[in-house]
């Protein structure tokens, strides 16, 4: 089956089922959230994002637990898209493919300046039965300030995890 | 000098000059901002957070970019704090101690359910000139839920960093 098609054209979180799209980071029912969306192009997950007048650290500089959610939610998506390819199925199929954050591992590589849109890139590093391993950069332009690994553990459902 | 009194009262964020004091995590000026308070009782920095009801990252349980910023705050707080105290001088002296994040690293022990207030603890595994490394954990109750480590950077100043 091919799904490149689908997973560029549309956001990977426009498939989380409506119970769970209420992350503040990514979920698109969380009215007060950050609305991160990680588009899939069959390689790597690309999110684009521009911080907020009020996500500073201090002047002119971006908040860094702003960026940390960012490769949070980034990195889960892409680790989601890249598992519906690697079985060869569309993310609207079932079973629904569902990640949690086991680790997350940021680090600032030098300050990531305020009033320029972000580019996230994230790539699977490893992929496993029940964990992934992904790598996400943030650039301000062409500079990258931010390097991170995330550890996704798959999990059956989010819903049920309250 | 004994400035114990002084830490206890009052958060380490209130020190922090007015012109840098607007972090989205952490600053008194960000009206937009979490206002995580770091009290630093000579020991160790303890905070107090309760999720609002748009931190979730799916029904039930924190969203685990805000508990990446909890962490990210209260840690830098705990090392100047600390800092401060190591130097023998309360912190409303000169010269200013100031450190941005190197590295943040959190692992998701479990959910962390929200309705709770949560509890940082964050205490400093090496202190050195020009970085600190602090250890700070989050507890649910008396679950604990995050482990963390932060690399903090000395910096003479964040004023002038943007």
């Amino acid at each position: 089956m091919h799904c490149d098609g689908i997973m560029t054209d549309k956001p990977i979180q426009d498939f989380y089922p409506d119970e769970i799209a209420i992350c503040y980071g990514c979920g698109r029912h969380n009215v007060d959230g950050l609305h991160i969306q990680t588009f899939w192009n069959g390689e790597e997950g690309v999110a684009h994002f521009m911080p907020r007048p009020h996500h500073t650290a201090f002047p002119g500089i971006v908040y860094g637990g702003l960026l940390a959610s960012l490769v949070d939610c980034h990195s889960i998506g892409t680790a989601i898209a890249a598992t519906y390819q690697a079985d060869g199925r569309a993310p609207d199929t079932e079973p629904e493919v569902t990640y949690v954050t086991g680790n997350l591992n940021v680090t600032y590589l030098q300050p990531t300046p305020m009033g320029i849109e972000l580019t996230l890139r994230a790539r699977i590093k490893e992929l496993h039965p029940r964990k992934a391993i992904v790598t996400c950069s943030i650039y301000a332009g062409d500079k990258e300030t931010v390097r991170a690994e995330l550890v996704a553990v798959r999990v059956k459902s989010r819903a049920t995890m309250g």
